[in-house]
This record gives C-alpha cells, sequence and structure tokens, in this order.
C-alpha cells in the first residue's frame, strides 16, 4: 500500500475499527457487559468509515472531490468489499486481499480451510502432512499415563504441564492452530505478522516432520522442532506457553465477540482431505459456548442475508486477490464474477502476501498480481474523473 | 398494485415497518423510552424486509427461485429504493412512488416542498393562494383582542376555544398542515386517504377563497368553509379539532421519532415564492424540540451518508415516479439517473398517485406512468431469469 501510494500520489489512511486497538467506546469496560458491547458490528464499522471519510474529505485542504478507494486484508478485506457494496457512493473501488466473504453458511464447504493447510504442508516436504496427521494418535497414547503426560510436558518444553485430558485437549487445539498460523504466513522472505519466522517457514518446519513411521516420544520430539520454530525463531523462548499463539495483539477479545454474534465461519475436518483428527462443525454447541463466554447467541444466516452471499454480481469495482498458499483462499472469491468483480489469485502466496511492502523475495505472482491491482485502481479512478468531468 | 400482481402472476406482501401498526418490539413500552426506540430506523427496517423475504423465500412452496420486487409511497417509497440499493441481491428492482429521497441536507432547497403547495392552490382557482397569503395576517389581527380570539374560536367552528398567542400559533400551523394535506391528496376523483374527500379537493376548497380583498371576518369565514370540505366532507363534524390533520392511524409517533433522529427533512417558507408565513429552517430549535419531546438529537447528515445523497449512479433498477401536485416531488429524483434509474412523472399526479387502484377518473398520465412502471418490472424480470439461465 505504501509503494502503491506513491505512484497513485495518494493518501493513506488507515482507520482503526472500533472496539480494536485504542477505539474503545466505553474504555476499559467495552468488553465488561454485553450491553457495551453492541456497537461491535460489521455494519457499524461500515458506518464509522463512512462517517471517517466524509469527515476528512470536509477537513482535509484539497481532499473534497478527490476518489477514493478501500483496502483491507482478512477481515479488513471483507469490511472492504462490503464497504464498496453498501457505500459506493463513498469510494471508487476496493482491493480485498484475502478476504473470505463466502466463508459463511453453507456457501463453501465446512472443510476447505483445513484441507487447504493440509495442502500446504503436503507440498512443503516429504511426508510432511502425514506426519502431523500421526501425531494426535502419539500424543492421545502418551497422554493415557501419568508418566506419559509428565513426559510431554517436558519433551515439548510446556511452560505449564499438562495435568488432564482437557489440557491434552487444548495441547491439540493450540498444535492445530499452530499450523494453520504457519499456513497463513508462509511467505517467501523472513517475516513477523504472527510471530517473528524464517522464509517459507513450513518448508523449515517440514524438515522435522519427514519420518511420520517414528515411534510416538520420536514423533513427538520433531514435532517439538517444528513447534520451535513457530514459536522460538528468535531463540529467546525458554518455554512454550499454549496458552497463546500469536505475539501481537491483533484483537482477539473482539474478533471472539464479533465471531459469537455476526461472523459465524463453519469449519471442520475429517481426517481423510486433511490431516487434522476429524471435528464436524457443530453449531449448537458454538452458540452454548458462545452464550457461556459473551451471554449472546450467534446469527448463522445474517451476514450472507445483508451481504447478499454469493448473489453480488449488481455490485462493481471490487478485485478479491488470493494467494493459493493461504487457507483462507477457500472462502474467498477466486474466480471472476463479472468485468468489474475481478478475481486475482496468487499461486506462491499467503495470507494477503500483496499488501506487503516490496520485498526481493517477492515472488513473480505476486508482483503481477499487485500490478494487476494497480492496474484496476487506475480504472476506477479513470471512470470517476470522467464521470465527473460529464457533470460539469 | 392489486391490479398489477394480477398481471404480472405475482404475490403482494404487505411487509408493516417496525414501531408501525402491530409491530411494536416492546408492546405498549414500544414509545415510553428512548432505550426502547434504539430499534426504531430506516436501516433496522431494510434488515427486517431482507429477513421477511427470505423467509417468505423458504417456506412458500414455489417461493424459492422467484423474482421480488419492492414497491413503496411515500417513505414506503424511499425504503423501497433504498432497498434495492442496500440489499440489490434480493429485489430484481424497485418502484418508488413518491420518494422524497432528497430531501436532506442541502440537497433541494428547503422552500421547495410549500413552494408546490402553493402553486397547487395558485391553479386551483383564481386567487386561491393569494386568499390563504392574505388570511395570516387577518388571524393575526382579529387575534389582537379577547373578543377577536372569541370571535375567531366561532367563526372557525373550533371544538376548544383559543386562548392566548400559543394558541393562535398552533391553529396557523393547523390550517397550514390542512393546506399541505389537501395538495398530497389531489386526486382526480373521490378518496379518503387522509380524510374523505371529495374528487380534485383544491378545487372545491378554492371556490370559497377566491376573494383576498375581503375584510379579516369575511375572509376568515371563507377560510371556515374551506377547512370544513377538509374536515367535514361527510358532513358528521360538529366542531373542528384543531389538534389533529388526518383520520387514520399513520404511525405520527413513530415518525415523529424518525424525524428526531435520521429523518431531518428542512423546510422552509419565505413568504413570497410561497402563501405562508416567512419562517426559516431552524436546525437548533427542531433539534432542541427533539430533545425535549423524545430525549434524543437528531442526526442531520447521517441520511445522506448513508444512502447517498445525489450520488446513486453506481445502482440500479429503480424506478422513481413523481406526481407533479404533491409538494414531495420537491424532494425526489424527477430526472432520469441512468438508463436503469429512472424517473417518471405525473402531471396531474398528487401523492402516489400510481400506486392507486385504477380508477374510470384516471388522467391519462397515470395511465401512462403505470404502463412504464409495469413494462420496467418486466424487464427486471426477464433480466433476472436470463442471469439466472446463464448461472446453470
Amino acid at each position: 500500500m505504501w509503494d502503491v501510494a506513491e505512484e497513485l500520489k495518494a493518501m493513506l489512511v488507515f482507520a482503526e475499527h472500533r472496539y480494536y486497538g485504542e477505539s474503545l467506546p466505553f474504555g476499559n469496560d467495552s468488553f465488561k457487559d454485553s450491553r457495551y458491547l453492541n456497537y461491535l458490528t460489521s455494519e457499524q464499522a461500515l458506518a464509522d468509515f463512512a462517517v471517517l471519510i466524509k469527515y476528512l474529505k470536509r477537513t482535509i485542504p484539497g481532499a473534497k472531490n478527490q476518489p477514493v478507494i478501500a483496502l483491507g486484508g482478512s477481515y479488513g478485506g471483507m469490511l472492504a468489499a462490503w464497504f464498496r457494496m453498501k457505500y459506493p457512493h463513498m469510494v471508487v473501488g476496493a482491493l480485498a486481499a484475502s478476504a473470505p466473504i463466502w466463508h459463511f453458511g453453507n456457501l463453501v464447504p465446512c472443510g476447505v480451510f483445513m484441507k487447504i493447510v493440509t495442502e500446504d504442508f503436503r507440498k512443503s516436504g516429504p511426508n510432511c502432512s502425514e506426519t502431523i496427521h500421526n501425531s494426535w494418535g502419539a500424543i492421545t497414547r502418551l497422554a493415557r499415563t501419568g508418566s506419559g503426560l509428565h513426559w510431554l510436558s517436558e519433551a515439548l518444553h510446556l511452560c505449564t504441564p499438562l495435568r488432564n485430558s482437557q489440557d491434552v485437549q487444548h495441547l491439540k487445539g493450540w498444535i492445530s492452530e499452530t499450523w494453520i498460523n504457519l499456513a497463513m504466513v508462509d511467505y517467501p522472505y523472513e517475516s513477523n505478522f504472527l510471530q517473528p519466522l524464517p522464509a517459507w517457514p513450513i518448508k523449515v518446519v517440514c524438515k522435522y516432520l519427514n519420518n511420520p513411521s517414528l515411534s510416538d516420544a520420536q514423533l513427538l520430539e520433531n514435532i517439538f522442532q517444528a513447534l520451535n520454530i513457530y514459536y522460538n525463531y528468535s531463540g529467546q523462548a525458554r518455554c512454550l506457553n499454549i496458552s497463546e499463539t500469536t505475539t501481537s495483539n491483533l484483537g482477539t477479545q473482539g474478533w471472539s465477540y464479533q465471531a459469537c454474534t455476526e461472523m459465524v465461519m463453519p469449519f471442520c475436518t475429517n481426517g481423510i482431505d486433511d490431516m487434522f483428527e476429524p471435528r464436524s462443525w457443530n453449531f449448537r454447541e458454538y452458540s452454548d459456548d458462545c452464550f457461556k463466554q459473551w451471554g449472546v447467541r450467534p446469527r448463522p444466516t445474517w451476514i450472507t442475508t445483508v451481504y447478499g452471499g454469493r448473489n453480488i454480481s449488481s455490485h462493481s469495482n471490487i478485485v478479491f486477490s488470493n494467494g493459493e498458499l493461504d487457507p483462507w483462499s477457500g472462502g474467498g472469491v477466486t474466480k471472476d464474477i463479472t468485468d468489474t468483480l475481478v478475481a486475482i489469485t496468487i499461486p506462491e502466496g499467503a495470507h494477503h502476501l500483496d499488501l506487503r511492502a516490496r520485498n526481493a523475495f517477492d515472488p513473480t505472482t505476486v508482483l503481477l498480481a499487485r500490478s494487476l491491482e494497480v492496474r484496476h485502481m487506475k480504472q476506477w479512478i479513470r471512470d470517476f474523473y470522467a464521470s465527473q468531468r460529464k457533470k460539469h
């Protein structure tokens, strides 16, 4: 974005979503009670962006009649696309990078996400996904005895030892999330998005995961080496803390509430098309967890009702970009819908790689994607000025 | 609509706006406290319509893949247009009859409404608007003394006698609103929308208002005769009640709250371009009144922010129809915006005449308007089926 802003002589504005970062409508009480959380919705966020753009146009000299483009990645990419859909008078177009706008309801199979995660590991080293597939059973078997639990805690260098089967379930979830995160940030160069990581981190991880036929203990020792790449690339960590998976504060509280109201994304695994333990999508359980945590129940059909699901062809000027390595691409728009609702896929891209700063190790495919994106932006701007001229 | 539904083999659904009629989210408490009123917004109404359409499509046999068209008049017309703008995946098009979607902010001059009211009276009889113009001074002069107040109350057959200048202000407002209502329902045949009325009621009223140069008392006696047409066409009223202007319950409470939050429509008069006493648009006073009545303050720029103001050209498939006699046409879309955002004007039409049932006295212009409207609807339906075929 920084690179493109210069080329387009644009001002970059980063709008902070309310309830994230420092934008807390009720200060420190914002998350204390569900009645303070009523204003945490995607619709409210879009409305805030609209008011912000109006304000900026009114107050910044020279901004008044300038075209605006919405950009975002991930949830921000969904917001960018939805903003163009709902406020087309505010932005001439939107770049929705890695925006899984179809990961709702039954628009895509619930297993698509974990299937892509698995595929990333399968392609990154011999036997890699198979080794992970086998690790769950190894954990289960080792965890059957007290000494096994103790051994596991030691072998994985856990900060807090495992005590019971609930802890083991938690451990498995934490390891799964680690593989998911690695799939999202499988970038071609050293980076620090969720954690500081080497280039192509899955390849590095997979070096330790090339033998699925070892003993349970040997297999878990290799899993530790792999996890250590993710959690301890800097070499500073003395133990692994299974209560967190990312270093940076990405607003997990806010997202947890949103996932429990509007943003209901069904996930599942079957252990056949993916390397995880089978787990079906259980809305009732999901809803009960939400009620326990936030005192609210999710509305699973609302997002497709308000944003149109797959029926979005009457909108215009949105570029949906997706990296094929990115598990979120499974819920994204990866085929052109119309001439002005276009999909750009980046075969060697992970989660919104295209939005990252230029890098010497950028694969050609992301360079091409970015240049296509800029071409669309320039077209939107030209169209905007042409229609302005017609008016006067 | 009934006539057209038959022609298009359509099902007619009347969706009741929440907080109107029997749709009271908090029962009898719905209007008791402003915290019960948070769900009374146009956005919420649109969301309700979306959920309703989804529900109907799911539950009514054969409805699933049928195209839907939004229709509405007045505020309902605004909602129809906005619904197509915000939920284009839900309806193939919208007929927005007499929808003043531009009567917000400074999109149109605040005097346009009363100018059209005046024009209706000017055209409906010699000296008619001039007589009304002169009546305000006559009332003011008569109201200066106690005996004048008494005389006025008797001459106008008021149910409650006037006591002070505040009552006189109220009387003037009530008379003004009567002329406004007459302009809205100046239909070519007997009707009963706001009140039971003769055909072309302004012409009938104007028969009593043809001499602006009479004495104050004589002029007011004629004003009474004119008012009597509106309030006592049936001959049943024993006195005129200046606390109400319509017989039917049009949801004045709900609208009052909406006008005090989102739906801020600026009105003004100058006594030159119109037949009323000059009154400028005073937002501060308006806001203070809202705060007194509802404990809320209006957000005058929100409607143009959320619905785009005049910048709506990226939308499609909306017919905006307006009667030229209708004062609301001043805030309506009366010129084509694009090929699919079209304006239909009905020179002899009052407030959404086109939505009324067929009548032997319908002017040719409304017949033409209706046939154009149906032609657009048929095109939307054809386009819908064509795009369905393409998908499969």
